[in-house]
């Protein structure tokens, strides 16, 4: 519930307006629970501005995030909002039509994939909301050079707003973030024994 | 992205299924973004179990909020998931029929009636997934008395999961509580004079 008011009005030469509007990058980082459930949150709230989403779903996952997609996924579909388009490693990305090579691509072959699709979307301006999920992962390994990150991001045209999520967000992007939240974890079931449960964690 | 193994085996006679499948109490707190917008996230998961969802809104607001509100309400109409009540104190509690008296009842007065309502329907298991929403806030208050809100919630019958989203839990619930994250600010675009904007603030 922030207060509305910005804390400092900067000397930028900029209208309140137009300081507003500015298109921003988010991250959504730390060990706690609520990193991608609050990133799928915010699309809700892009969907109802109509606006298209792109959501790339870095790190593969059988059940996990199934309750966001199919809820994005009938919003997309829906007469209301905005569109929604689902893009997911763990199926292979849609847009990779040839088949298999010698074995199939290695994991960060196919996370490389995916960001140079980013890539396009951002020159493109094909969205106006990503949501790179658990992308601060591939920074983090150093799968992805967070400086190119960087520069992509800093300079991709138009208004396109990017939320990055993963624990370990390296300290390059979180310094360059206009928007960061820590989400750190006070207790979770799985500390006391409890597995986790269909409708909670999926 | 939890591990899904737990740390420890607790000696609580209860079975791997028993324990995962317990209803959950689940806080988000702290000053940082993604309280309610991971607790929405999380109605998503919940829609898509098919699940009864009962949103209660306990802080009035004019745009905040609206684009889950849209989408939810959305889903909850659709032939899909689960269904979806939207319960907004600003606009005055749905069941209220009464007119009201000499003047409007007072913020705390309609606060109070929106946990009442909480109590009838946990007592009527209407919904698998409450989402009190900026509830916290009316603990930290004193408003609604958290010794209270803790015996109601350790005595709910049936398969019930809550929410609870604000700053400032009291450390009773904190300590009550099953799942508790932080959402801490590392920073915010109105630190750097940069007002709210639609599409991310609402």
């Amino acid at each position: 519930m922030p207060q509305g008011q910005p804390n400092v009005v900067p000397d930028d030469g900029l209208t309140t307006r137009q300081r507003r509007n500015r298109p921003l990058v988010m991250v959504h980082t730390g060990i706690g629970k609520g990193k991608s459930t609050a990133a799928f949150g915010m699309a809700l709230r892009a969907w109802n501005q109509g606006w298209p989403i792109g959501v790339f779903q870095f790190v593969k996952s059988a059940k996990w995030k199934v309750g966001e997609e199919n809820a994005l996924k009938v919003l997309g579909a829906s007469d209301e909002g905005g569109s929604v388009t689902w893009n997911k490693m763990g199926e292979g990305w849609s847009w990779i039509q040839r088949a298999p090579a010698e074995g199939e691509p290695s994991h960060e072959d196919k996370a490389r994939e995916g960001w140079e699709q980013v890539k396009r979307d951002l020159a493109a301006e094909t969205y106006s909301l990503y949501v790179l999920d658990e992308f601060a992962y591939l920074l983090h390994w150093g799968w992805i050079d967070v400086d190119e990150v960087i520069e992509v991001l800093r300079d991709r045209p138009g208004h396109q707003h990017v939320v990055i999520t993963g624990r370990y967000a390296p300290g390059a992007l979180v310094e360059f973030a206009d928007l960061v939240t820590d989400m750190s974890k006070v207790k979770h079931p799985m500390d006391a024994g409890q597995k986790g449960q269909r409708g909670i964690e999926w």
